[in-house]
């Protein structure tokens, strides 16, 4: 396969990927380290509170949208890490949930002082087993170019 | 201590945390989990990219940022969860730094639709131990006002 470098991504291109399922054990477990509030990690508080039972840390929400779009391989090659970004978490994620990601290019900039990477705006959207939103990401990537000596170019 | 609402906040307040360290085994275990890009998992690798050694995710900083406010416990009683946020990763996390955060209090609004709540934007800064910022982040939370009935009200 060949890999995709800066210069192969378009405004417009969308992604999906497969489906993850988040169980209660890795939500009270990323809760117990990062995010220990009893709505994340305490059954009993958690269905006493407006959730009405467990929920995933939002933080938990992102990182996991994040790496099932990285599992795609989209970005193996050519990410030098992230920037900035901006998000929205819009449903809940409870104990079972399934969620799949849709991601689509938004814009692509090349870099103004450096010849071998651009900056790459992506929008990811976490989507339940019901098709439901449950989180809006856009995140700016800086993306290196294909090398001329890079094997596959 | 007397637990803090809504109500007990203003724009223009400020808080600091105490340190954490971040540790190698702590950078490779979330990357491994959620983000399992060289840079952030293998030394080897990292030490030939641009960065030249391990770096966090930047999921883990901001989730160890947050978790570093909550420890403080000045949500502890009133926060609902967030809505949305946008952040800004400024420089990388490596293996021993020591994090702190300081965070202020940007905006207060009470809910139109439901008097017993509303949204406060905090501004989050990581700074590591030379005091640089690493990260800057805002989170919109959804925060309860105080009870009637509440016993230290």
């Amino acid at each position: 396969m060949q890999q995709r470098y800066f210069e192969d991504f378009r405004a417009g291109d969308r992604f999906e990927t497969p489906g993850t399922t988040l169980t209660e054990a890795q939500i009270v477990d990323f809760a117990l380290t990062y995010d220990p509030q009893p709505f994340h990690r305490d059954k009993v508080a958690a269905e006493n509170s407006l959730y009405g039972g467990l929920i995933a840390s939002g933080f938990q929400t992102m990182a996991l949208v994040f790496r099932l779009f990285m599992d795609t391989g989209v970005l193996a090659a050519c990410n030098l890490g992230g920037t900035a970004g901006e998000m929205r978490w819009l449903r809940p994620v409870r104990p079972g949930d399934t969620l799949r990601v849709a991601v689509e290019v938004v814009s692509v900039e090349p870099s103004r002082s450096r010849e071998d990477r651009g900056r790459i705006r992506f929008a990811y959207t976490g989507l339940n087993q019901d098709g439901e939103p449950v989180l809006t990401m856009t995140l700016d990537h800086i993306v290196a170019r294909r090398r001329p000596e890079t094997p596959d170019a």
